[in-house]
């Protein structure tokens, strides 16, 4: 067996790293990191580089931006790579470790403009950081956008806090649900990961 | 902000480069596959490159070798890159597509040497498979390696068979536990993902 793929990469799209290139170095609260993640998931539907999800890395200290993905699963042809995997293993690139919350380092958030997939709260935990602000976790993602969450553990709060993870809920609500909306009232979306489920528009 | 990471990546290790090359074009029974999945596992916490964790994607119907995984948190440096994540983003590489069970394509089974973590298992059911094969699922991998498989959701067999998903337990369950029991025996190995939860050896 010569032919069997041995590496695997994921790129931020040019548009993304164009944008970027704006960011402030932090954010001052989290409703503006949340403004910006809830923008970019924005950017990244309309650029058809994958589904309206964005997410970032932060310092919790200090709201130093360590990272940002967005989904790439279109992009890059890797079904993991939803945002929240992107922002995780950027950040994970940038700082040279696999653990976020190595003892003598920041403690790091991860901010993301919904609930988590299943495989995103898992990613979450397995990657270090210690804080979870999310814009809300009730049914409106699946239910705008035909994306399924998957099957989420019904007390993953408590099961995150278990594992020394507090999740915020509630920051940015409203701009997060506009977003999901706007790409609910697609007709040519693409909705890669809905086993299952149907779409709603 | 133009210090932030654009890309990431992630390299089978050259052991596993070299021992792949022996590998047969295709598995005549899930056993036989599962057999060589388990010998992978061995290899990579030998070569401490990972965790004890193998994972191939083959085409159900022939047992073709699509592509192999290891746990390579360790070697990448990301946290995400557990054997199963591993295993079905160079399948979606070699294939070119994000979506393994996309229609007038052969289906593919995910075969893995344990019950994957949460994390996985949300990985296995946006990546189009529709068949997933493990060794077993019972508490053996956490007590024996220390490892945490995370809040997977109680009746996961079930949400998986509502997607589309069926799973397989129980194929080369002794020869899995034994690499655990390996692992576990280890004074020097490397819990990378074992939040909340204590080594037992």
């Amino acid at each position: 067996m010569t032919d069997l793929a041995t590496s695997f990469r994921a790129d931020l799209p040019s548009w993304a790293i164009e944008h970027l290139a704006t960011a402030p170095a932090a954010f001052d609260t989290d409703e503006a990191a949340m403004a910006f993640c809830t923008d970019l998931a924005r950017r990244n539907q309309q650029a058809d580089t994958g589904g309206p999800f964005a997410a970032l890395v932060l310092e919790t200290a200090t709201g130093r931006l360590v990272s940002a993905g967005v989904n790439l699963v279109l992009a890059s042809g890797l079904s993991s790579t939803h945002a929240e995997v992107v922002a995780l293993s950027l950040a994970q690139t940038r700082l040279g470790r696999w653990d976020l919350g190595a003892a003598g380092n920041p403690a790091h958030t991860l901010l993301v403009n919904w609930r988590p997939c299943v495989m995103c709260g898992g990613a979450a935990l397995w990657s270090g950081v210690t804080r979870i602000v999310i814009a809300g976790d009730g049914p409106e993602l699946e239910v705008l956008t035909g994306f399924d969450e998957g099957p989420v553990h019904p007390d993953w709060i408590a099961e995150m806090a278990r594992r020394g993870i507090a999740v915020e809920v509630g920051v940015g609500r409203d701009a997060a649900i506009e977003v999901f909306r706007e790409y609910g009232a697609r007709t040519d979306a693409v909705v890669y990961n809905a086993r299952g489920t149907s779409r709603t528009d």
